[in-house]
């Protein structure tokens, strides 16, 4: 037979799980999205049909379910760990585990002149995610936190001048410019032993915090300013990848209507835009 | 010629700005989508391609932009009722001129241990709008504001019990249930001088605290409670139309995997869903 | 109290649908979406949270299903009819039902050099969806049907020229340009007795020779001609809906690169977008 | 300093272009997505936000329109190859240069009765894209084909039985189901000078064939028959990566209402969905 597997895996996607927390009148909730990947002994499943080895993909999703009723289900990345110590540990035809988990973001309604938090009620604060990546085999195990979709914006301190230019370079320098763009970032902690949503607080802070006092001369200074900010203020992180689309807000030409045009009427735009990305780490 | 025009409208639609409010180092921003529709003498432009009453729809762009220089842009409302107003003056072959726009909203960056708001940095806050719809004619305008993509959950105070049942119902009834929804709503104001910005907050808080206070017996109860307030306490709105989908969130079966479910385990899911829909008016 | 309901409906969205349908070993497949909204004496459901009358839109999940079964499910337009006209005659409480169906197109797979089709095999044939709409009453019912998604593009035959002009106007005039859009139409038949995929295929084939052969001078002026022969050569159809976005492809400025741009080389853009809608009918 | 850059890549994403290719009357079109990503001496830019080597992304969307207007744009592979080289010899700071490109498939519009190919109208066929990964550095280049977005799905020869159990496992075996599939495939040739349009074809044709033609036991059996038969019948390909969701299509339970479900009816789901990959090469 000419053809040989040199990899294969499977899983499940888009596994959705609400739970809901309750101490007395007081409710908690976490909204997770889990996708499972499996990697082991599946040659023969491919090669001869021989399904005796293959766990379900329904099955993964129940497991999710079950193991949910069981977790306290505190952050992605513990419950993640969870879910792929278990399936490990009960399969002996599996040999690595991968989970992807990401956190919808629900914050409590005030109400009243008050402004009282209510016990029960929520609502989504934005498109922002929490993320965690695990990994688990017999004797390795990784977890990376992150998040995603942080969408922001600042209306000065940023510019882009005396950059390299060749015969296709059209663009104009300048000194005061939009920035605009949504973050994504994924960090290793150096320790085990680490309280990941205090850690997430402080490594959005930083990034959020750098955004708004930094005077940028470019994304990539920016994108740095951030990491390296995150490596010296948080020290139980490692390591931080960030990737930073530029979403171009461009200034419209008002000059063509007879109108000048300070830095006030920008187009947003979606497409195409500017990619950055860059890993920071410990030295 | 068999074939006759019974209606026709064109115009411009996605026109997205970003409008940059300085005063001094404190920086605002309106960040809006605007889509522009016209009706008017535009028959011949149909039956004979003659294009000489034709306004481009790239001239309905730049005049946004233009009109976004001068204007304030305060509210989606105003600016849209500046805008159809300066179309519909400026050239006779239009009769009417519509114009839906969504305001996005962003709010400013804290920073620093006193969490004090940045000047000029913003993050975006969530996926809900503003929005408003305007249209002008000769003898008559009108101007909806709204609101949609609002996101909500609760945990409690929800059921849905007694209901009307036929031979494929299987429905369980439930006296404890999650609910959520995404609110769009639309109003009208009941005189022309309101201060929109100001009340499309106290629109919105109302319908936040009816769904977080109520013991909702059904979305439609919950859903008229909503209209019902707001025309109780908001003295300036004659007629609110609110649209609710039931984003459900199922109950996991957990007792085919042989432990209880004592509402604590759920799955959101995006179709199918329920979609209620309901005018409430001052009478 | 001072708040009344002036008007309110609810129903079931996005309940999918595969129905297989078996001739010996040839198999066909027809895939809906529909979307159900019911209108009647539901009043009190909203001001008292009263259920007796409110049959749960799972119950509406479920009646499509149960049709389905039994209903050859030949076109949405027929299904749509048999599921309105079971749940108006079934309940009472309900005065009006409204349907909306969309089916996705799927087409055999061909196999082997002679091309052989697929008894049970298919490829889904783009984004293109039939459409119907349907709402029956005591004494009155009504049916749309309709495509949309229908994307198409041109290289020429295509300009605008000779068009209105204002001090915003920058457009320049082009007697050669890429026209693109994407089809949605909405038709009526004026009569009942109507092969609705025969009559829905010949709608279809006009268009599209009617977009392929047309010197289009605008797209007002192909939307018409569209409309026009529809009407001319379908005596089934009374009456033609359509939409059409202009799907901007601007012509690339390569002359600051210095290079010229002989209408080769274009920017595909999603927004902003020209919209443009008009509604042909038999005099 | 204790953070330092252990890796950085920038680049453009989500150019778009048509090139409009004509021939006497007869016109052909490509329309390609593009996203470039590079690598080189830019950690300057990181740290000291000195940009003097940063070949702005707005250069690189300026450098794809230039080289389209020279380049023939035969295929994606080609295209992409001819851009990396370019970037990379033109600028000594870049050491590597990484374009995905995709291409939206267009075919002609056919008129008449005779069915004739229009020689400038044509129609979108579908969601399914061409891809090409292509990366050139000084001494190495790799070039990966591939399609993405081809739904396919059948109504029987799919089975899924005597597979593994666990405590959570309560999915039921079956002998008969409907299998769907949204295929995406990648690979390398094993030689340089390739037809690549023409292979693609080769590739694509025995994706479907065996899709069409196997008694499929799993989704990983018949992922690893298409890649052994693409390896046996394209002799030019080295190695291919497929990745099939199973876009589950759920068995409705009729019997709750009082029916019977002989694989009649059936709910398409979204989510959650299996997900198997797999690598075949040649041996």
């Amino acid at each position: 037979m000419p053809a040989i597997i040199s990899s294969n895996t499977y899983g499940k996607s888009c596994v959705r799980l609400l739970k809901v927390k309750r101490s007395g009148k007081v409710h908690d909730i976490s909204e997770l999205t889990v996708n499972i990947l499996l990697e082991g002994d599946f040659e023969s499943a491919h090669t001869d049909g021989d399904n005796s080895k293959v766990l379900p993909t329904d099955t993964m999703k129940n497991t999710v379910y079950a193991l949910a009723k069981e977790d306290p289900v505190n952050s992605p990345e513990e419950f993640g760990l969870s879910l792929c110590e278990y399936l490990l540990k009960n399969h002996e035809q599996i040999s690595k585990v991968s989970a992807e988990i990401s956190e919808k973001l629900w914050k409590r309604i005030h109400t009243g002149e008050d402004k009282i938090n209510s016990d029960h009620s929520f609502i989504r604060s934005g498109n922002e995610k929490k993320t965690a990546k695990i990994s688990v085999m017999e004797n390795e195990k990784t977890i990376t936190s992150g998040l995603t979709d942080l969408l922001i914006l600042k209306t000065t301190d940023s510019g882009f001048e005396k950059f390299y230019k060749d015969k296709y370079t059209t663009l104009k320098e300048t000194s005061d410019r939009v920035f605009s763009t949504s973050v994504t970032a994924e960090w290793i902690y150096n320790k085990p032993d680490v309280n990941f949503n205090e850690q997430h607080n402080n490594v959005r802070r930083i990034i959020l915090e750098t955004f708004a006092g930094h005077k940028s001369l470019s994304v990539q200074h920016t994108l740095y300013e951030m990491g390296k900010n995150v490596i010296e203020y948080v020290k139980e992180v490692g390591e931080i990848h960030i990737i930073m689309p530029n979403k171009h807000y461009l200034l419209f030409d008002l000059e063509k209507l007879g109108l000048n045009n300070d830095n006030e009427i920008f187009i947003p735009t979606d497409e195409p835009f500017g990619l950055i990305e860059a890993t920071v780490k410990r030295s």
